[in-house]
């Protein structure tokens, strides 16, 4: 059986559940490699895929005996079969989070069992990476560095933002991504004080900040990563505030490492934001991997050790509602001394002269 | 107040349902045009969209008086505020299908209220489509079919249908889509004989099937289209087969028409497949709208009277395992005496000889 199949048993051993439904594909994949739909169970002594049709000879094709998985067609099981899965009067886990209520209403009444909320035990699981999953990220944050190594190049006045989104999609499709991890974000002049902004088909123009937050994924695994770069010689005030940003994003480079308390460490970013007067609109990171927002949220609200081989982002931002917004941020894997980039574009100031 | 919001509350009154909280951004889209993370709260008397410091100034231009909409920030909301949303011992209706089981119990205790499962209500709304609906459809569709057009000059002997989905997307966006109604199917080979096939790394060769699967949104809805080709000349088998699926396309065309029922009249298609030795693998369509997927499933199994100015699709398909599929489906449009096609590229045969 696979080492984080038998950690999950273990898991759920210890808060007295005899099983669990699991509905998340991206857990699914994490457990057992399966990239299918269909619904995993597992209990005390054994684990089951249940799935249809169109997916059995894939995922028996891709099982080993070692996986000691049973694979069943849906559309072959009985009333009786559902509520053979879990013999005993056991309490059951589901993800909460990501079973729809009526769905939550169906399982009770196929499986018979008590039913009890387990979301973040199998998240908890995913938060430290081994070097396979490093490795993966690591890929993506390549073909992420030569996106943007790509694209400057490329940008020209008068294209528009929507323009530029595209064609770095294309780039990091072409250069081996599965897909994006993310709708790619470019936020030009006034733009780029949304944080969460959507391209649109404002063009380029001169004399503006131009702001990119993009990443792609690798065998599923993702890279995330953002630089504000501007467009023509930068204003001093702008020139200021970038390196406030970059301060704070290498400081967190150093501090955030094996050990650290994100509630202690992110309050002194805190601190120095209000003294430097500047208003925070939201974190400073969020862990990475078969999701592109995981545990652990890098925040002074967050009670909780980083650990190595943890892989998170590390992004400060200041935004000036109506003007600009400049943001920083690394797929950072978290080591014994310090955090090591994984994305490692220039980050000192670009004036690109058009 | 928006007609939409009216009907909505009629509605909602006739089944004594005294609120409801919307929850999917598609319905809130289609109830208020707002495209913004948030809520959507309707009683009796008012109507409330909550979200947060991001979203509000968009919103906020975006309505007008006549919506009759109140904006809030949740962070500004107390306790208080919630309980005060649904004054009396309400009955409001929640969208269980959409709801995380988290969510749902989050609810319970926000809005202290009797929750009840409303599905269905607005998606009931949503399936006759208004004269501003069927032209964002037909414009997806036109994209569409401009995109097969271009492809069928692009497609090389040696391209994988990775790049051939890619160069899809491409056309598509700068057609002037908004986005894909869904990933592009491009399946060559063995792989068009599964009904839900991603596109992979294989190349098309020389003497074999190609079926393509796709569209795109303008203004949020969707166009849906699908075509299966012969890469050289297709074997007497082959043609065969396709002038079965092509004839079930087009009886399926004069056929559903205001007022027919589903079950009747895809009773007869059922019983054509069985009479000619075809399994079944699929239904025969699907609504299409502002999702790619909406009411009313095409099958038999469906007592659902079709009315005018439904959209759907038409898309029967044949199947043989680790050989080939055909699929030939159309985006329609349901009229008094037959169904207008939307998506209008070649249905005959081509033998594309590279």
């Amino acid at each position: 059986m696979k080492e984080r199949i038998l950690d999950l048993k273990q898991q759920l051993k210890q808060h007295n559940i005899q099983g669990m439904i699991i509905s998340n594909p991206v857990n699914i994949k994490y457990l057992t490699s399966i990239d299918a739909e269909g619904t995993l169970l597992v209990n005390s002594s054994e684990n089951i895929f249940l799935t249809d049709a169109r997916y059995i000879e894939g995922v028996n094709n891709l099982l080993t005996i070692d996986d000691e998985i049973v694979v069943y067609d849906v559309k072959a099981l009985s009333e009786t079969d559902y509520e053979s899965f879990f013999p005993e009067p056991d309490n059951v886990g589901f993800e909460e989070n990501y079973v729809v209520y009526s769905e939550y209403k169906k399982m009770l009444q196929k499986y018979k069992v008590n039913l009890v909320e387990t979301e973040g035990i199998i998240e908890k699981q995913r938060i430290i990476k081994d070097n396979q999953e490093i490795e993966n990220i690591s890929k993506a944050c390549k073909i992420t560095d030569d996106c943007f190594e790509y694209i400057l190049k490329y940008i020209q006045i008068g294209m528009t933002e929507k323009e530029i989104a595209e064609e770095m999609r294309d780039f990091m499709i072409k250069a081996g991504a599965d897909d994006l991890s993310f709708d790619t974000i470019v936020a030009s002049g006034k733009n780029s004080s949304i944080p969460h902004a959507v391209p649109t088909d404002k063009k380029i123009e001169g004399n503006e900040t131009l702001l990119i937050d993009f990443g792609c994924k690798v065998n599923g695994y993702c890279s995330d990563c953002t630089r504000t770069i501007y467009i023509g010689s930068a204003p001093e005030e702008f020139k200021e505030n970038y390196k406030f940003v970059l301060s704070e994003q290498e400081t967190l480079l150093k501090s955030l490492r094996d050990g650290v308390n994100l509630k202690t460490e992110i309050s002194y970013r805190v601190y120095n934001y209000q003294k430097n007067n500047y208003e925070l609109f939201h974190s400073f990171g969020h862990g990475v991997g078969l999701d592109i927002h995981e545990a652990p949220t890098i925040s002074h609200k967050n009670d909780f050790i980083l650990k190595k081989n943890m892989v998170i982002t590390d992004e400060p931002g200041v935004y000036f509602p109506g003007k600009y917004g400049i943001r920083i941020e690394d797929t950072v894997l978290v080591g014994g001394i310090k955090c090591e980039r994984l994305t490692k574009s220039e980050k000192e100031l670009i004036e690109l002269k058009l």
